[in-house]
């Protein structure tokens, strides 16, 4: 299968490219950015040299739909609400991973700033939370954020065997900077983030009503969750805290084995004893998730957690491709951690 | 002012005497520690070389009490129970950095798994928190636990304005390595702490009753908290994230009144606007504390920030000396935030 | 090819399982350890679930031979020396990491303070440097050292050209932590080594006889190097800035070529323009090598960099393996970087 | 006495202002800076809040002069050497942080890329190295750079004594970040620093220039020096490790007598047995050196470490400013260690 990515250079961009080069199945035929035409990509990531041949072309609907089978949109949000209608309209696969095709065009304008796609077109896309959603022979797929894909998996297994009072979700969730993307700010620049730990965006981050929407899938009755973003001094990983109030007559081992179940034939999601350590997913396609029952309080914390360019990006893209195409949902992902 | 710091070779030890060492009124003239006797401390800490002339000694109570006039326990939990009895009884001043006369002794017990001090020594105590309580004239002061310091002074004005529903509180607090001390384990290692981010002592850590107990002193009516604690890859500082629903009718507004309110004449917490940046209280005895309402949920985030080895331990300590003797409490006590 | 991993449990054993579990011609059999015996190794390791049901059993020489083809040794030094006689003695196929069969032995007692192997015994060992030994066929081989891969590979094609006098050498080589093991101590304690930068046994490195001993080899004069070692705050990644002085009428253009024309038809070795950055061979086995004329001064400064568990480590003993064996050598051996 | 800062908004100018606020001899009267005129210095900077009410104003020379007695530059190169004039032909005291009057005009051109002063303005500059030059009552004093001073102060004592072959000398230079200030570029990304390990400017910063024409004064038989400068992945702190031949008949005991020797009565300089830990300077106007001797080889390594933001620049300032004004040249100036 020949696919294209749109925003190679981003970090999404870059890791898609990285986990589709051990894809038995996929070959990238071009890649596309606005910058850098031309050029060969590994001129621009000497890690790159000797890795592959790619070169920066401009986007071109047209000549993606004559040499490829699937195009990838890798683009921060805004660009591929542009895009993506002509694939559509011409029933071309697209797995977007930016989050211009998730929401509800007027839900998307409040919480992202920007113009929307057109409803239709989003009505077409499929959301790809892979573990919850049946993808096999769609064409058209939204990829989760990454915050989101954590916090869904967290919560998901309990909204849906209703173990949890709906109003008291709190979500206190933390990510690398890969996380924030590559645009230069004050924000981003190594003094101010080193050895800090800064909230931002509180009560604003646009994966708010994108997780409210699939938790209502299960539950119709959700209120809003109380969520909120942080910024971790590391590069990788989401941990995704979640304290929830259990039902009554619920303890440990019910919560336990009700998020086990969930997951009892879910390759990628590990249900660990105790609580999950960031390390053991970095590198990884994985989701680890561990809970812990307080009886003083009622109250049971779900600890996610994932790397969020595999999970939470590129990993999930292609999870999500292998399941769109009928292949093992493992293909060409990686599972070994970095670990150190 | 003479005084002597038993447990000198540890962190809050050694930040105790940097900031005694600025105090106009203060002399450190013995320190103490149970290794390493006769040793000037410089020889073990290079960065005192012409800082400091003085000889670690062992723990004599008697020596204390006839060359100064008040002494510091700067040590690990289990040590000041066994140590204090003699200063209570001969009503020599005492400032307990650990944890051992901050609970009644069955509490102590059950969240220390050690044996506490003797009920009727605990009594004598009165626990420091620096702007809530008068500690003018009195002679033993528990200090309090830096976990406890960011979250009380979080909540202590929102729970005194009966603000907020008291079974909500929920706390994700994080803390740098520093305040897990200088033990070797596993978890201190260099290797398994970078780039990672672990919860531990999930709804076990001995900070939770000392907390309960503090907010109940305002609202007797308090329920467990429910309170998380993770590492940061930092040395310094500990951020306290509070969730609390608001009670009816309140608002943005209210609740940062309540909280400026209740800090108007307090040097040392200031309440700001957003939400505060870490780096802005490293090195200093600073907490800075921000809220932001969630109209959607009803959920007050209160975040704390502070230096745990200054505010949550040796700059309170010296601040608690300070009120103690009707000083001025900035006496001696840092300032300026390191801030890069 | 089945093979036995003996010290799984130390950063290079874990890596080398990792690794291999990618090789398609080669089965891990068994792991060994001193401790954990009989406890499945994905306990130890969470993030192991689903990757390995293998098993910790104790050492066994008899054993290994019987079920394994080829057994490695991830030992600290002073293990292997012990254990590998009934090895060559049954011309049973060995690679060892540690620096045991490295030197001869008394040499070997001289750096390493710790009795060494017999002479004979190391005798049977090839030194191997991959890109620079013909490893075909070869049943016992001693792989390099991390610090001395990451030098040998930047100045061995500059001695082999007789490029450089011979007394100028200096190398500034910097590691991070997984560098110095997983062993307790108050210098791999986080709060120490974060925020610091700490040069440790300089002059006394025991890979600088190792790195003399394979100079050597191509130039018999060659004086002792200067050779210093730092510790970088970073968990993984070896830097060696190699600083000599170019023979009159060399220049830049003359030493690149040198270092390019020895590294042509090497897959793991990337000769770049301009410096190398770590993050380029971090998760890799490559070795990245720039350098940089000095026309003022005459010195030619040649940077390595590489991966201390990979190209320093597990990764070069597969390389090995796979020369061994005549198989392409990249087999099984990553290549593409975390970058992040 | 009354100062201006020009150039608050830099790191080296927060800096300043910090040391400065703790000088009884000092007031700062006025800030400045090319942006955010007119707006309290603590509303850009929480952490300042409660700590200074100055107000940002846009440069004028006069001004500057009607209400100061000494004006302090904390400016980018480029900038110092357009405004200096006046204040030298005003005979108005100048300190000037920035590398624009320590050059000969022509070498700064050619180093800097920039317009330099004018000569005759340089030649009335002293180039301040606190324990190297005699300042007092001078009036236009040149800070030496972050870099240069490390070097310088680690060099000096055994250029001096002729202890060593001047062709000789290699310096292997780090910095944290702090030392490439505030702007934003990839370079300075988190993502790119964290973890890494980056080598830039090689034989091309400008402190090159200035080192050499320093050592020159001492011995004008002076080389040109081999200087490299990586960035460390911290915030703070400049490790200059340095490789010299000793000259024949000199050893271990020589060196480190020498360098004693030089800084027997110099309070910010300690000369220390072994190697020096970064952390023990970090926060303070210290520098610490130390040395070891390779008899192999017949290298000295001298290794000293400094706060790049204090000794590298705005303690070394403060201290240039006692020295100018006969004060005791530790007033107001931070030595005790951040740490940890």
């Amino acid at each position: 299968m020949k696919v294209s990515i749109v925003g190679i250079t981003g970090y999404s961009g870059l890791e898609l490219l990285k986990i589709l080069s051990n894809h038995p199945e996929v070959t990238v035929v071009s890649i596309h950015a606005t910058q850098e035409i031309g050029r060969p990509l590994s001129d621009l990531y000497p890690h790159l040299k000797s890795q592959t041949d790619l070169v920066i072309e401009a986007f071109d609907a047209e000549s993606i739909m004559n040499k490829s089978d699937l195009v990838f949109f890798a683009t921060p949000s805004g660009i591929a609400s542009k895009l993506s209608k002509s694939f559509v309209e011409n029933d071309f696969p697209v797995i977007d991973l930016s989050g211009d095709h998730r929401l509800p065009s007027h839900i998307y304008t409040e919480w992202y700033g920007k113009e929307a796609a057109q409803q239709e077109i989003i009505d077409q896309f499929t959301y790809g939370l892979a573990e919850f959603t049946d993808l096999k022979g769609k064409k058209f797929i939204s990829n989760p954020g990454c915050y989101a894909t954590a916090t869904e998996l967290a919560l998901l297994p309990l909204v849906q065997a209703q173990a949890i009072d709906l109003k008291s979700i709190i979500v206190d969730a933390k990510s690398g900077l890969t996380g924030a993307g590559k645009g230069l700010s004050d924000s981003s620049h190594f003094v101010n983030v080193h050895d800090n730990y800064v909230t931002y965006k509180l009560n604003k981050h646009q994966h708010i009503p994108e997780i409210e929407q699939e938790l209502a899938l299960f539950e119709p009755e959700l209120s809003p969750i109380q969520f909120s973003t942080s910024l971790l001094p590391v590069n990788r990983g989401i941990v995704a805290s979640c304290y929830v109030k259990l039902k009554e007559g619920l303890g440990q081992a019910q919560a336990q084995a009700i998020i086990e179940k969930a997951y009892a034939d879910k390759f990628f999601v590990r249900v660990i004893d105790g609580l999950p350590d960031l390390h053991a997913v970095l590198g990884t396609n994985f989701t680890d998730i561990g809970c812990a029952y307080n009886e003083r309080t009622g109250v049971l914390t779900v600890i996610s957690v994932i790397d969020n360019l595999i999970k939470g990006a590129a990993g999930q893209a292609v999870q999500n491709l292998n399941l769109m195409m009928g292949w093992d949902e493992s293909l060409g992902l990686p599972v070994q951690a970095t670990y150190l």
